[in-house]
């Protein structure tokens, strides 16, 4: 029964149209934790901006690698040949933790110097991260189109590992050290993606995954 | 006038594309739920982020039940030849009661040893699934793919039937046993969805629906 | 220069899955005016989830039409033959009402017996029908595809005119009559829907709008 | 290995519809600024609702050039051939901004005659354009499509120019003039755009962009 086993499959499309609408809602609620409390007398406006700067911060730290998160996403999905229950259920919680993203970044914006919040925000994008190497070594295991280069595989692997490693030791340091070497190797993770990729993007044909 | 009519018709497509929008939102929506007091001193939020424990718990058992009832819209509408009226109708209504998750399951998280609360998500739940169930129903006796065989067609009925005697038990028995029980058989849908599955998945080429 | 002019030209595809994603987004957030203040005690609970039911009424009475707005632009815009300037800034403002529903239906929800509460939800349906009637007269006029009959354009206009005329009677009538009549001719709407359809759908091949 | 760079690519197909979902997000999102507190008594609604008037100015002083940035972004990512990564960093960037002005117009919103809320929107605004400007540059200086016309490219630098204009200067004005300067500026913004496509469009054949 072709057509019965066929009519039973996930369309890679549609997959990969619910995980960008969740990327897109979550980079977009970002914002709302974002807020000026509307009973505020307009002179302390001004006061009440400034606080809001760790908020603005942890917008900026989460949003960046949200983003690239979506990138990496797309080409790692776009490199499989289909989609298969396991992909399903691994995405699924994937998409569960980046969605949980939105709280940790706002209890982080809130509490900026609180080891608690900082500790939560590393665990939060370590399970991310733990989760997308999982879509990554199913994909590359089970689900990977013939031609995908073994370079692009390893490219993968070692940038997820570089951001795994990097929340995890700021979710220990957390209470290790001072809170501000945990909010440092934080913003190394989308300063590197960026200065990486400055790197590679200077050696032409070279395979990118993030 | 055969280019009239046709015009007036449905497209799969954008029926598809407008709930999965609604899916991915309500999905993320939910972390709304989870939100630290922002005028909370700093040495309280140890205490606080483990006062959202049952609110990040009412997450994870509202988050895979949706991520798995859109994959079963997903397979149920794509083994539709074509988009009616009615099923137009059913689905919105559908829609409805899976939009208002977040408040169900916000109202849990809150109170989660609360009668009412855990009878308001049971009936939530429910009248989802009555409403997959519409669906499926309809589908099957009006719009069904001539391929589409009846293992498959079993399976759909079967694996809601599961869910909508679980929640609606669970909505019943807040009123006459401990809380915990009814909460436990409200796990016990996700959990079946991941056990079911990789039961049958040891099967080759068995139909799957959920 | 034929291809300049192509690329600059709105693709209907964009179009349509733009105006898509809002009427996904704002049919999801009416959920938001649905909440439980989180400091509650739990005993009170029971009288908290009754307090909720305006906003679950008017949950209903705002989702339903959305969903209908939904189906109507989907076969209106289906019926044009390409997208136009006009039609994109028509279509912005009739976003921007719709995407004031959330607002409205909360007010609503909140102050179900205040003649300004009722009024401002009438007004605020009345300018969304107003500016569909807009784009309406706007594609039969100008961007029509020549294969569409005439009865499934004036199918449109008397539906849409019907929404208009129950919607605007209710923004006036909220100042010279109880608010139930007012509330009344607003939940019209969607039942007369469901009504008319069931009645259209009873004469075969008869052209539908909404 | 031209079948692993091409796996590398990010297709434009996905690159446009994340942006069109984080477009129709936000453009939503605004209306969640606008809120009556839920514990008012219901004789002083009436005096609530007009003290939501500059937020409301505020919803459509944002709602409209979001809409027209998403037009814009659409016509000029169309005339692009392909993604490459500097514009998906760029576009990142133009879209963190874009979602941050949800905030921007809520502050807007609640204090209009705050200096303050007024350059903080200016400047909101003019890293939108700013952004939008290194993506139209990035575009025509290395993705162009062979077949757009120099009209169209300097149509397109012009526009984004009178706006980025306009809202830098509002946003220096709010400290050195009444702030009704500054508002008048930023509403001259949507106004022109109604304005400029009038008169453009009594041109036929000339090149549009926004």
């Amino acid at each position: 029964m072709p057509l019965q086993s066929n009519s039973s499959a996930i369309s890679k499309a549609r997959f990969e149209a619910f995980s960008d609408g969740v990327f897109a809602i979550v980079i977009t609620l970002l914002v709302l934790e974002l807020r000026v409390h509307p009973t505020l007398s307009a002179p302390n406006l001004h006061k009440e901006l400034l606080a809001q700067l760790p908020r603005l911060g942890a917008y900026v730290l989460t949003f960046l690698p949200v983003g690239v998160f979506w990138v990496a996403h797309h080409l790692m999905v776009g490199s499989a040949e289909r989609v298969d229950r396991v992909l399903l259920w691994v995405n699924l919680f994937f998409l569960m933790w980046v969605s949980l993203l939105p709280f940790s970044a706002g209890v982080l914006g809130g509490y900026p110097n609180s080891r608690e919040a900082v500790a939560l925000y590393g665990c939060n994008m370590t399970l991310v991260e733990v989760f997308l190497l999982w879509v990554w070594g199913h994909i590359t295991r089970h689900l990977l189109d013939k031609n995908i280069g073994r370079g692009f595989i390893q490219t993968g692997f070692r940038r997820i590992q570089t951001g795994l490693l990097l929340y995890s030791a700021g979710a220990l340091l957390a209470f290790f050290a001072p809170t501000w070497v945990a909010l440092a190797l934080f913003w190394l993770v989308p300063i590197s993606y960026v200065f990486l990729q400055a790197v590679s993007d200077a050696s032409p044909n070279a395979p990118h995954l993030k």
